[in-house]
């Protein structure tokens, strides 16, 4: 029933040998589906497909993009719950996970569809001439966003539908305008090719060049590494781990040509517990973060990985309140048995360094299951922490680690110690923020995103969302890849100077068609 | 009278060894001063430095950051001829360029000192709080631009003040929030002395803090090579040649941390020149061209190096009269001894390739001089063009190598031949423009900026320019290094995510007390 063949240019196309099949993580035992990795001949066709697309996707109008992402998105749905069952057993996520999953894929590629129609987002700036300056005349000189080329997306593990096939990445470079290719990750290949239908699908059906979508397989690393090698792709987006982002960006320096190479890269996400509300309502955030922590058995980027508070009373209930809630914590399945093997390696090597303690591990294991999450929170002084940098590493899944502060200029030396992160959580009474200045500014420079009273984990896909902080969060901060600004990896301005108005893009004719909005000699509006 | 002690946050500090001079390019002549290269304790220093100053200088208020720039400003304009004079005899450039150089660096500071004043151009989004919504309510989420840390900017030779010490990268850097360390170029380091005497005293009387600024000198790599790998230094910004730019490139890809690395490395700007214009009037465009080509020694990342044409008679008179013309343009000092060897070694080494003609060289050389720069045109055939790299080389000189096609149809092979370029241009009739949308969509995807019926040279100063092509013209094609978007280089986004309002960045604050435009709920407004 699903076809696992590599999906070229609206094609299935069939190649000698690479078979893999997926696993079911819950269980160990194999799915349906037989898929083949693709080979070298396979690549080069689909980065000329994609190429060839680019001609004329580039310049589409942006009515044509959005009924296309539009249309992704209501096939994606019409599978339902055939696509639901089968991420489900792919993934041992919930269902209910990932249905709310679903939701979020398809309503971002309906943002995306918005966000090109309303066409704004092209940045349309305009500086008409004056030709009696002196003592040159100026240009007529109009700018805006471009699409860069073909963009290779390699599907993420943890989110099967939101940052996979037809995820953000994907979603934004088709907006964008750029031609998609799709490494499918291994460990939801049947999730993916049933996506994969569906965009293609989607393509034919609203008319689409027929590279503007590929999808390869591989359950190795040769097809990844040799897409981002290729002098034909222009633009990579990843979302994974530190090694698998460092292992791209390192193949990438050995092109001939530079591309921007956008890899999320997870962190540990700090909270800090101000002192006032710790020592008010201890209880309370343990619970908000012992649901934090554990949610999807821990498996996001925005996990809160990081707790740190100065030591008190408070904190003291704070952390028995919590131990005592993760310890009844239910195992859940993790993505992969590697994944799973890596939580309970790093876990142990964490929890093997001098000055650490383990607070509490959960006990409530189902046995029935394999790869089960056992949520773990322990301790270390933020002396210890500041002195060793293994404390400092993503443990991706159900774990938090405590850091005790003495005071709060030592809570500051924590702060300053850290490596940039996705998200930063201040948990705090009003009244104490700002006793916390420095703090607060040395924080910021951390981080992508900043927190108040809440919790990390829950990314809100809207236009002011930065999913993107310093290094090594990400590859540049200076992008994010969640929200519609994802938009911007994938496009570069061009400027028409003195150029004939009727030749020039809609977006930047004289009588403004397309009715956006545009900067024009610094102003902005829509005349 | 010049201090060639390297400059650390508003001080002179001197140090041993590594003394050098400056020396007039049209002489050979020493000029007065003795320069002083810094070591690795200086670097380290200036590094703290910057360090420190980003804590305070990243969240000073928009109007300090305005009356900084312009102050830096008011201060150039301040010591007039003795800088006009000294940068003349470091460049060899005329006083009228140089003159008319001030007037454009100390426009850009003042563009982007309105720039921050105005303060809109942080592009501030705010998605407000749906506290109603269904299953989960949506947190307030509000996202400005905010600056990325220190920047190393290197000097680069062809514009001693709009492309150095203070030209558009550190004004752009500083307008950004960013302090700046300069690596001053070893051509010029009198004409960078004074100017790094003007920041240096508009900081103290502006009250910025100290290591907001600073200046290093080196006539090797070192220096150049430590700031770029060292860990506190979050930017580079670099205009010069492919092998300077790559190197720069290379040493950052060994840091342990990735940082945007932006470097302008020329390109050979394509003319296109269709056939009803060439036909018309040859002679009008061999002249506009003679003098493109000419101007400031053909110094200029924009110069038309290529021009591209179908053989017709127009054709041939044009030749003809761009030869005339070459032929007797007065030869013009170049910028040092190296450049001039280099342009004598590279336009040599393509005029010995086979297939290639030589249309005519300048007779107009001056002999009193040295470094004088001889105007050179050559033919070569299309097909001999796509056969051969060597020809699509950039030669930075009054160089111009025409390539004759055969038809329209191997005009379009020789764009598509094309690496990715700063400009291109095309010259032509109106009527004939809709007969070549191929070719201009194609000739599109290679430039940053495509210019009609005009010339590449002259890159304007304003909102919409982008100077920044597809590789290998700049190392990221989604940034400019001319006009206000160079600011977009230093900075990255920052969310704040239901954050106290009193303590939000006035740009984020809910009574928008900047009166700057938002866009707030997918509106574009000042409310």
């Amino acid at each position: 029933m699903i076809n696992g063949n590599n999906v070229i240019a609206g094609n299935y196309v069939e190649v000698d040998g690479g078979v893999f099949n997926a696993t079911d993580p819950s269980t160990g035992k194999q799915l349906t589906g037989d898929f083949h990795a693709a080979d070298t001949l396979l690549i080069e066709k689909t980065l000329n497909a994609a190429t060839a697309a680019f001609k004329v996707y580039r310049i589409i109008s942006p009515a044509a993009k959005a009924t296309f992402l539009r249309t992704i998105a209501d096939k994606l749905t019409a599978i339902g719950d055939d696509l639901i069952n089968r991420a489900v057993a792919e993934s041992g996520l919930p269902v209910g996970r990932i249905t709310g999953e679903l939701g979020r894929t398809t309503g971002q590629l309906r943002l995306f569809a918005d966000l090109v129609e309303e066409g704004s987002w092209v940045d349309a700036v305009i500086d008409t001439a004056q030709p009696e300056r002196t003592p040159i005349p100026r240009s007529d000189i109009r700018r805006m966003f471009s699409p860069i080329g073909p963009v290779v997306v390699f599907g993420a593990s943890n989110f099967p539908l939101a940052f996979s096939v037809a995820g953000g990445d994907t979603a934004s470079a088709l907006a964008a305008g750029c031609p998609v290719v799709v490494k499918a990750h291994p460990a939801h290949p049947g999730t993916s090719a049933m996506v994969a239908a569906a965009i293609s699908a989607a393509a034919i059906e609203t008319g689409m060049p027929a590279g503007v979508f590929s999808m390869l397989y591989d359950n190795g690393y040769n097809v990844g590494a040799q897409l981002v090698k290729h002098e034909q792709t222009k633009a990579v987006a990843f979302t994974g781990s530190y090694n698998g982002g460092m292992a791209l960006i390192k193949l990438a320096q050995e092109r001939k040509s530079l591309i921007p190479v956008f890899t999320e890269m997870g962190s540990i996400n700090p909270v800090i517990l101000l002192p006032a509300i710790l020592n008010a309502e201890p209880e309370t955030l343990a619970a908000k973060y012992a649901g934090s922590i554990t949610l999807g058995a821990g498996q996001f980027c925005t996990n809160p990985g990081l707790i740190l508070a100065i030591k008190s009373e408070g904190l003291d209930r704070f952390v028995t309140s919590l131990g005592g809630a993760i310890e009844i914590t239910p195992s859940a399945t993790m993505l992969t048995a590697g994944i799973w093997k890596n939580y309970e390696k790093l876990s142990g090597e964490i929890l093997a360094e001098p000055g650490i303690e383990l607070v509490t591990k959960s006990t409530a294991i189902d046995k029935e299951k394999v790869n089960q999450s056992v949520a773990t929170i322990a301790k270390v002084s933020a002396e210890a922490f500041i002195a060793n940098k293994k404390f400092g590493e993503e443990v991706f899944g159900p774990w938090s680690l405590l850091v005790v502060a003495d005071d709060a200029a030592q809570l500051q030396q924590v702060i300053e110690s850290l490596d940039g992160q996705l998200t930063a959580t201040v948990m705090a009474e009003k009244e104490e923020l700002p006793l916390y200045g420095d703090l607060l500014n040395a924080l910021t420079e951390k981080t992508g995103r900043i927190i108040l009273n809440g919790v990390p984990t829950g990314v809100e896909v809207c236009a002011a969302m930065q999913h993107g902080g310093p290094f090594p969060a990400t590859s540049d901060s200076r992008f994010t890849s969640v929200g519609t600004g994802a938009v911007y990896r994938f496009v570069r301005p061009i400027a028409w100077q003195d150029w004939e108005d009727s030749l020039l893009p809609p977006e930047l004719q004289q009588a403004n068609p397309l009715n956006i909005w545009r900067q024009v000699n610094n102003k902005w509006t829509k005349e």
